[in-house]
């Protein structure tokens, strides 16, 4: 018994297990076919990405090996592809700039250290229990930010796909920048750029269509439509290779990759630049685990299975650990092929070994080739696989649910674009824990009244309820705090102020759900001066936890109503106390 | 009509109006008592406070007259006491040595801006209607702050008390310090500082019961109690004058005080002098605000009236500006003063009229013999002044009700020791919303069950409930918003998945008070995943506030079950829907 249990936990921290105990044979042919058009999918964007994060393309192509395989083995997702992905590359690119230009060392140095920091930051989370903080970054954040983090991506490809020199500073100088010296642009990038950008963007939105019109049966959605980059690839360095392009016009390629797979790596240790680097290893951990997070979530909800939070911090923090040790970069999980995989039926993480084979064979035959590949090639791809990532109608719609939630994705992405994605993200998370809580200070105090003769109580301004003038029913829509201790204070004294005659309140506490001492407090200071004006105070459907945190204190001996279970009790109760007649003030009552 | 409407508006604004027409006769003896007793104390207390605050006496004696003047005429309450304060004085200290160093201006000057810019906020936090944004400061975080308040003051009274150099730093590396250094002590500073403490303590603890022994009828609590700083100001000059002791032994006195009323004082305007200030003003005017209205509420609480906190910023925000223009420094209401004025009686803030005459009468009349007041004496009136301020039994008190406020105030008040009032006061605020955050972070997902045959729900964990096997019905004692809705879809899914064969959940929203886009997004994942599993998702008492969210969506369309009004209804129906027999997967049911 002892030693079975200790078998089901250790194999809980390895869903591999699982997965091949459970593998049937019909799942294998599925595998392969989804891994193969992933892996093609996988060799274009990885490369492009290392562009994009400015490190050589080989550490693209490394990070879909080890830390892809380490995914494989200790994620609970099945079909998450974990590897280089467009956010966290431009992420790493604005950390190496500064860094670089600090510390001296070489960019690939800085992506070890960056990843390393960033699988120990996710342990970290792990271990301290603390993976719930990343739930700070509301749906709002997260969605300005990958905004603004598509449009910066955009812009970083323009030199790309142009020619012209790159040019750093926010968006609006860039666009400026650019505008300004069109002269810059060389025919010959911007040719193939928009022809890559015109061929890839057929095949994702018109090939299916084209080739059913052929009488060829497929799906919609089908994972050919993804065929695009690949196609790009081969066409454009074909070109390349035909015309001499690079040699007799200058044209940018990829250039010298290394034959040959990855060797370990160790990072630098170097105290003062490992100091520097942390707090963008930080964010850059926070946004791998969400961005991951969220997207393996969404298959699993298909599948009707469920992601394992934990799991997925140990098996992510294990991934980038692996990318420090052979030579790639920070890595999360992928939408654009974690969504190809998915649609190709992929149907365990065995399809992500084999996409990691086809990039294996690319570093042991295909190297050579590169020496072709042309730069526009590239920025065609980064740029048609974020352009899906815009969503400007979601603020639309968040504006008529939660106003405040549209202007924080506003002001995130804002804040991104101009200050820098660290700066954004701290200010959206600041400002939505701003807008909870100021709108939990601006608390609900609503006059309740009873439904016909039954035991329910609603809202005398939404409902036609019966009220007694001398019994006032109020209840508290918020957890009684310190926020907004003082104005709940204030409306019930209004509310009885306002009803003259009022000789009892009874306050219903369904829905307070916590109370800290300055609410306990204002409790005290209203029970006493309620019981000058005459007015006497009771609760109602006080939860236990509260009711622990009353008897923490002498409220209920100084109390001068009652505490009862139900509202309808109370105000049973209440209603009978009728006073003979009118207070009057002032007259003896003989 | 109409001119009636604005003679009303128009009065609200200027309450000393209202409380003239009222005036009684019977009210005139009670306010000239209390007056002359407030302005007996005011004056140690006042020439005390400025010293404490690194500034000379008359500046404490004119806070004393325009500014307490403005706030009887503009205040809504009738028993504070506006003028110079401990605390308010430490704060004015800090300041003002950072800015004189700095700047070069001389003390009094950067004084002047300080109460002008103290008063500007105030009036835009009127203006602005952010008035509330103080609610902010808790009652732990401000309980944390006069702690470490008072325990600073008392170490800045020690070389006063000793005639030891005064030594800067935080109150450890001064103890350390002091204890170093006891060779330092001067026998003649220290002989008089402890007779002064002592005349202080037996006139507040002792005097009332000794007169009563000898047979005068006192009741406790009686404003002669308050006598001893008086008696040792007096006393000790008159110890000072016989024995020449400044002159011979070189004991520090107040010196030269100009004679005279202040004359206009015109603050000077530096762009980056005001620019550096402004931080210290903004905490230092949301001191001021705070510390007065909660003194001003419980003097109206006892007395069955109320503080407008409106007209509250609109008279602290011009005595600030008064206390500007006629040579003072930032002012704020003063507990004790404010006590003796209500224990002696006073009716009006006519007592306060009163008081500065008062103060005009010393400042013509008496200000040659300041020349003869010792500094031991002026530091026991302010040690004994802020003593009472202590309270540290407070926090274990929290500690039962609820944790979270004892650590707020305990590393509130170890950061004000240790960083300085702004970065203490910062920290406390911080903190105390992170605790907020994180409780509703982790929300409660309650079981419900029947009471009985009742319509009432209640906990199964709690009660005896009857519950039925096909319907879950789950009470979410949070609002659904970005930090917890995640959590709160993990604790219902588990909830379903510990109970096979449920066919409907039940969610029971009274607790509800908000949804932002990440909690209604949630419900809609929610309700996906539950259809994927065979069960059917189902509100019950949503709050109409929540409901006009819902509608915002398409919810209502895609929810598997439906929405009702009360849980009883709700449950009526789920339980009446129970499937003939259990659900068994795979087998087609015939």
């Amino acid at each position: 018994m002892r030693f079975e249990y200790r078998v089901k936990k250790w194999r809980t921290y390895i869903p591999i297990v699982e997965v091949l105990g459970d593998y049937r044979r019909g799942y294998l042919q599925r595998d392969l076919v989804a891994g193969l058009i992933v892996g093609l999918i996988t060799v274009p964007q990885a490369m492009a990405y290392a562009f994009l994060a400015g490190l050589p393309a080989q550490t693209g192509l490394y990070a879909c090996l080890v830390p892809m395989l380490i995914y494989t083995i200790f994620g609970s997702s099945r079909h998450l592809v974990v590897g280089p992905v467009a956010v966290a590359a431009l992420m790493v690119a604005a950390t190496i700039g500064q860094a670089t230009e600090r510390f001296g060392y070489p960019p690939t140095e800085i992506a070890l250290i960056l990843s390393l920091q960033v699988g120990l930051i996710l342990w970290l989370l792990r271990l301290s229990q603390m993976g719930g903080l990343v739930n700070l970054l509301s749906h709002p954040v997260i969605g300005g930010f990958i905004n603004a983090a598509a449009i910066l991506i955009i812009f970083s490809q323009i030199p790309g796909l142009t020619g012209m020199p790159s040019k750093s500073g926010n968006p609006l100088d860039q666009a400026a920048w650019y505008l300004t010296h069109l002269t810059a642009v060389h025919w010959l990038p911007i040719v193939m750029g928009i022809a890559s950008l015109a061929v890839i963007w057929f095949c994702q939105k018109h090939l299916v269509r084209q080739l059913r019109r052929m009488g060829v049966r497929l799906g919609f959605g089908h994972p050919i439509s993804r065929i695009g980059p690949i196609a790009v690839l081969a066409l454009s360095a074909l070109a390349v290779w035909a015309g001499d392009l690079h040699v007799r016009f200058g044209l940018e390629t990829v250039g010298y990759v290394p034959q040959g797979l990855p060797t370990l790596t160790v990072p630098k240790f170097d105290l003062r630049l490992w100091g520097s680097l942390l707090g963008s290893s930080a964010i850059l951990a926070v946004v791998v685990y969400v961005e991951s997070y969220s997207i393996a979530s969404g298959f699993a909800t298909r599948e009707q299975s469920r992601i394992n939070s934990h799991q997925e911090l140990i098996a992510l923090g294990a991934s980038n650990i692996g990318a420090a040790f052979f030579g790639a970069y920070p890595v999360a999980g992928s939408f654009s092929r974690s969504s190809v995989n998915y649609d190709a039926g992929a149907r365990t993480p065995i399809s992500s070994v084999v996409s990691s084979l086809v990039v294996v064979l690319v570093l042991l035959l295909l190297t050579p080739l590169f020496a072709y590949l042309p730069a526009p090639a590239l920025a065609a791809i980064v740029v048609l696989s974020v352009v899906n990532l815009l969503d400007f109608r979601g603020i639309g719609r968040h504006w008529r649910i939660y106003r405040e939630d549209a202007i924080t994705s506003v002001i995130t992405m804002l804040t991104v674009l101009i200050a820098g994605v660290e700066t954004g993200l701290l200010t959206g998370v600041g400002l939505s824990i701003a807008f909870f809580v100021r709108s939990s200070s601006r608390p609900e105090v609503t006059v309740l009244g009873r439904m016909g003769t039954s035991e329910h109580f609603r809202s005398v301004r939404r409902y036609d309820v019966r009220t007694v003038p001398h019994a006032a029913c109020v209840r508290v829509d918020e957890n009684i705090y310190f926020a907004n201790a003082n104005q709940i204070e204030n409306k019930l004294l209004k509310a009885v102020h306002r009803r003259p005659g009022t000789s009892h309140l009874l306050l219903v506490c369904s829905a307070v759900n916590r109370i800290d001492v300055s609410g306990l407090e204002m409790l005290f200071r209203l029970n006493r001066a309620l019981d000058r004006l005459g007015v006497k105070l009771s609760l109602a459907e006080v939860k236990a936890s509260v009711m622990e945190q009353l008897d923490a204190t002498n409220l209920k001996t100084v109390l001068t109503g009652k505490v009862y279970f139900t509202t309808d009790q109370g105000m049973r109760e209440l209603e009978a106390d009728a006073p003979d007649r009118p207070q009057q003030e002032g007259l003896p009552l003989i």
